[in-house]
């Protein structure tokens, strides 16, 4: 899982309804700090009612949307799974 | 899944029958600005009749394809989930 | 898997309850000689108790989470599964 | 799926004798002009008797090698899927 | 797959004794040249026997672990499948 923040909203046409109600997020690698990465911005499924500006938790495989959607019918691979609380770094990366 | 765009069209010959009445696109990375990323190109099966220059949706995992269309035969990993209607990032990447 | 260090701890609010008793620790890629790499950094749930400091093995896929969780409902896919004790590099990376 | 050109050959060793009779190439991930990316040399079992020079579609997946191979024996994740018989990009990446 | 050289080798503690009878080497990734590319080292399952200073092919999925190993208990994702006895490489990449 990957350290991202929520910096938008998509809205978009899908072939599977299944997909349609969930509400897809765009959101950016950071470092702990919170500073973006270079990595490129992801969709992202939202489980958990996140907003613009959180610090979220994503997880990048089918296998963890089924999981946590409770499905196996929502065509997505990437997920926000948690909302950051509390972020502890006792050693910054170089 | 990330965004990306339709740059272009592409024939092949494959071993599996399965995939060849998929469409087989070429899509590129794009940051939600429109821009390219240096990612690279991919081959996506298209399940939405996309067109070149639309912004779209890419999931890169075999188990999206699956449930997307609908079969577990279809030999391909990296698919066209969806047609970007509307894209609100409120907080640019740096 | 790669080698990783520990280099701090998140708490995170998720939709389910399944992954909340499991610890989250940040961890970070490093070379061999243990200095970072330009990876991101990444969460992962710990099995083994590691605490901030140690050099550990981290696999990102679910499947492995699932194993050394012996459980499928973990939704989680990136895991310490490992504490090094001893690391032997006899030729350079350049 | 990548874009890539098939570069040279591979003889190994195996422990599992499934793998033996699978041609093994090399592969280097290609832009759509033709021209190598930075992204590293993949070692691909073939499926359709490509040869030096070839420009290939390779998916990187195991679920893809077994749908393609008709076995769930074969124990590779990167397989050349498609020979590209034509190529048109409409818009140049940057 | 990847094309690797062993590095060195790794001693670690895991909470599962599944894994603590494979050996565990250090690999780096490698051009066929030769070369190490900027990619990060990876700890793999070794399944042949290799020693440091082998050309090796690496995969990194659990499917191929479990083909190779023949088991659905190992936990691991990285293993070495293959010992490069020739290569051969006609068209240099850039």
């Amino acid at each position: 899982m990957k350290l991202c923040k929520v910096i938008g909203t998509v809205v978009s046409t899908q072939k599977d309804d299944e997909l349609r109600p969930a509400k897809l997020l765009v959101v950016k690698p950071i470092e702990p700090s919170g500073a973006f990465t270079r990595d490129i911005e992801l969709i992202a499924i939202d489980s958990l009612d996140a907003g613009v500006g959180d610090t979220v938790l994503v997880a990048q495989e089918g296998a963890v949307v089924e999981q946590v959607m409770n499905s196996t019918t929502v065509p997505a691979n990437t997920i926000i799974m948690g909302i950051v609380d509390a972020l502890d770094v006792a050693e910054k990366s170089q």
